[in-house]
C-alpha cells in the first residue's frame, strides 16, 4: 500500500493557536466504584479535547477515539481520567493539554421513610479532567433532583405552599489527596432543599414527603446558601459552585440561584 | 446550459410505495390571528410529506420547501394549511396526499388575579392538515402548563399536597364548518387543572392561586377527564384525545394520563 | 397508625374510562443478552402504563414503579417485558392492559474496514410490549446511525456528492415464536445505507468509506425501500416499519421517508 | 386588606452573597431591525438574574418577569439590552448587577445561487447584556448552519470526500459605539465554511454547492481559524470566540473546534 498523505500535519492558511479541538457525544459503557462497595455500569457521554499549536493544521482525531476505547475496561475514577488525559496528551504531537469530560447517569438506593420500600433513583453525573504540562485538574458535578416548597406561598396563605421539582447541581474541584463520593454530594443537596424525593412511595410515605417539606419551605436563595455552606464546612474541596433550579408549578419559568466561591 | 439529469424520476430498485417522504424541522416566520382581534407572529418549526408512486425514485423534494415558501406572507389558519396541501399535492406528480404539520409558540395575554398585573404565557400549539384526493382533515393540537396538586397527598398529610407543573394538550379534529380559537381549548385545559398558572404573580396573586390550587386538588386522572367532559359538550369536535402529564415534585418521574375518543 | 385514606379507589366526578394512565421518564440500570454470548450493561429510560375502569377515581401508581423495580435485576428481554406486563397488569386491580416501553443505548463492536481497529457504536434501543387480557404484543425498534450521499448530487457534479449522517428506525413485531437479534436489524439498516459509520477510522478506512459511499449513493427513499425489501424477506416478521431521517448536508432541514406494512 | 408578609426581606439562616439569582426559559415574542430596513418578529426565550446581598434572604422575584414585559413592544437591540438591565438593577434594592439573555430564531434571506430561487434560512441568536455599576457589556452571538468538507477523505479517496452540517458560533463583545448586524456576522461565519447553505436549491443550484464544497474542503480547524482571522481583521469587536461544530457523516460522534482570544 502506497502511504497515504497526512494533510493534517501540513501547514495552515492562518497560524493560529486553538484553544480546544476534538470530540463530542462520544457514547461509551463505563462502571465506576459505588459506596456501599459494589461496581455500578452506566453509559458515558464523553468530550475530549486538546490544544493545537499554531503551525500544524489539524490534530491526529482518530487518536482521541482510540485512547477513550483504550481505557473503557477499566473502572471509571479521578484516577483513570488522569491516566487517559495523559496518554491523549502524549500521542497528540502538537498539544499541551488534554481536556476530558464523561456525562453519565448514577443510581443511588433510596429506601422511603416509613414503608422502607427500596428504589433506585437516578444522579446526573460529570466526571472532568484538565492535564496541562505540569498540573492536572479534577472536577466532580452531581445533579440532584429534590423537592422545593415555597415560604412566600406559604407565609401568605391560609394553607398549603406551591412546591415543585428542584435540581441541585453541585460542582467541586477536590484537592490532589482528598476523596468525596457522589452519595455524599447527593446527602449534602437533599438535606438542602425542602425534601428528598424517592422513586417509590407508598401513601405513608407520601404523608412524610408531603409534611416534610411544608416544614421546610426553602427559596432557592436558601437552597444555594445552606448547600454552600455544608461545602464550606468540609474544607477538603479546593474550590466549588452550586446551582439550585426550581420548576416553579405557578409559573411557565423556572427560578434559579448559583453561587461560586 | 445543457440540462441536468432528473435522476429522481427513473425507476427504483424495489418498486415498493412509500407513505411518507418530505423534509422537517423547516423553520419559516408565520403570523395567525388572536380572539381579540389582532394578529400575533411567531416561528414555525414545519414537517411537509407527499406519498411517492410505487416506480418513481424520488419526489422532487426542492418543491415542498419551494410550496411552503410561497405562502409563507400570509395568515395561517386552517384554511391556509389546506390551500398550502392542496398546491403541494398538485405539483408533487407522483403523490395522491400531502401532510403538513406546523409547530409554534403561541402568547396569551393573563391577568393576575388580585394585582391585575398583565403578563404574556406561552402554548405550544399544532396545526396539522392532511389531503387526499377526496378529503381534507385539520386537528389542531394545543398544550397548556397549569398545576396539578395531589388529593390523595392532600388527604393523609397533616397539611399542603405536592404539587407541580401539569402538561395538558388537547388534539382535536374539527367538524369542515366549525371552528374554535386557541383561546377556547386553553380556557377548557385551564378550568380543569388544580389551577392555572400566569407570568407575573404579585404576592395577593400568590396567595390566591396557592389556595386555589389546593381547594381544586386533583389527579392527572381527574384533569384528563374533566377536560375530555367539557370537549364532548361542546358537540362542534369531530374526534379529539387529551393528555396529561404531571412533573411529580415528589418523584423524578412524571405521571400521565392519555383518553381519546 | 390508624388507615389512611384510599383515594384513588373512591368515584370519579366524570365516569370516563381512561386509555392509558401512568409513568414515564422512569430510569433504572438494565443488562441484556449480546449475540456473540456475553451481557451488556445499560440505562433505560421507561415508561409503563395501564388503562383505567371508568368507574374508579386514580390508577395506584406506586404499583407501577414497585412492579419495574421487582424485576430489575433480571435480564431484560422479550420474555421478561412480557412477564413485567402480566404482574403490573395483575396488581392493577382496576385495569385490564398494561403497555411498557424501555428506551436504551446499546453497543455494538465495529471493527475498521482496514485498519482492523475496534471501536464501540451506540444504537438506540426501544422494547414494547403491551398485554390485554387474551394477548400480548413485542415491538423491537433499532436506530442505527449510518452514511447517505446523495445520487442527485453526484450525477449532476463535476466531482464528490453532498452527504450526511442518516438516522434509519426500523420498528417491526415479531412473530410469537420467532427471535431477532438488536444485531441482525443493524446489519439490514447498514447494508441499506449509503455506507456504514464506524467510530474509530484511520486514514486507511477513511478512502474506502468514502469512496464506499460514492459508489452507492441513495436517496432516503432508496434506503427505505432497500431496508423495507430486506425485512420483508426475512419471513419471521409480523409487521414493521421503517424510518430513514438524512440530516441534509447543504440544508438547514432534514429529509425523511417513512414505510409502513 | 390586611399587608401580607414579606418572607423575601428578612434575614437568611446563612449570610452568603449570590452571584446570580433569577429566572430561565421565560419566553416573549420580540421584532429586531433587519440590515435591509424592514423589521422581523421571533420568539425569545430570555434569562434573567440580578446578584443578592448577603444579609437578605430573597430577590423580588415577579419584578424581573414585569420588567421584561414592561419593555416588550419595543424593537429589541443593544440599546434596548441596556434599558432593561438598567431598569430590573434598579428596581432589585439589593442587587448591584443585572445579567439578561435573549435567545431567538432569526431569518435571513438567501438567494439560490444559479435559479436565484430566494428562501429563509434560520440563524440562533443570542444577545446577552452585563450591567453593573459602572460598566455595561453587550455580547452578540451567532451560530450559523453551513456545510464542511474533509481535506483528509478529499486528498486520500479516489473520488469524493465525507461531508455534513457544520455549526459556526461566533460570539463578540463589541465596543462602545460599533455595531454589527446580524448578517455581517453570517457573511464572516458561510465565507469562512466549506459552502454556505440554502432552504431551496434546485438542481443547477445543487451542482453549484456540491462543487463548492469539494474545492473548499476545510478541517474545523481551518473554519475556525479562517473566521477568527476575518473577525480579527474587522477592528471594532473588543473580545470574540469562535466555535465550529461539524457533525461528521463517518461517525457517530461530532468534531469541534474552539478559538478563543
Amino acid at each position: 500500500m502506497t502511504q497515504l498523505a497526512d494533510v493534517q500535519y501540513t501547514k495552515p492558511k492562518h497560524e493560529i493557536r486553538i484553544n480546544r479541538v476534538g470530540i463530542t457525544e462520544f457514547k461509551l459503557p463505563i462502571y465506576i466504584a459505588q459506596k456501599n462497595g459494589s461496581v455500578q455500569h452506566s453509559v458515558a457521554s464523553i468530550e475530549c479535547y486538546v490544544d493545537l499549536a499554531a503551525e500544524i493544521k489539524g490534530i491526529n482525531m482518530s487518536r482521541l477515539a482510540v485512547g477513550l476505547q483504550k481505557f473503557s475496561s477499566q473502572q471509571l475514577c479521578g484516577k483513570l481520567i488522569k491516566e487517559i488525559c495523559e496518554y491523549i496528551r502524549f500521542v497528540s504531537d502538537n498539544s499541551e493539554t488534554c481536556e476530558i469530560i464523561y456525562q453519565f447517569d448514577y443510581f443511588i438506593e433510596k429506601i422511603a421513610p416509613k414503608s422502607k420500600e427500596p428504589g433506585l433513583l437516578p444522579y446526573n453525573i460529570i466526571f472532568k479532567g484538565i492535564k496541562t504540562e505540569t498540573d492536572f485538574i479534577f472536577k466532580l458535578s452531581v445533579e440532584t433532583i429534590a423537592t422545593s416548597c415555597c415560604p412566600c406561598s406559604k407565609e401568605i396563605s391560609d394553607n398549603s405552599a406551591h412546591n415543585q421539582k428542584c435540581y441541585i447541581t453541585i460542582e467541586c474541584e477536590m484537592n490532589p489527596d482528598e476523596f468525596l463520593w457522589i452519595e455524599d454530594l447527593v446527602k449534602i443537596a437533599e438535606s438542602s432543599a425542602s425534601c428528598e424525593i424517592f422513586s417509590v412511595l407508598k401513601r405513608a410515605d407520601e404523608k412524610v414527603v408531603t409534611e416534610e417539606m411544608y416544614n421546610n419551605s426553602k427559596f432557592v436563595e436558601d437552597i444555594a446558601r445552606e448547600c454552600y455552606s455544608k461545602l464550606d464546612e468540609l474544607n477538603i474541596i479546593k474550590s466549588f459552585s452550586v446551582k439550585v433550579e426550581s420548576d416553579e408549578s405557578i409559573h411557565a419559568h423556572k427560578a434559579v440561584a448559583f453561587i461560586t466561591n
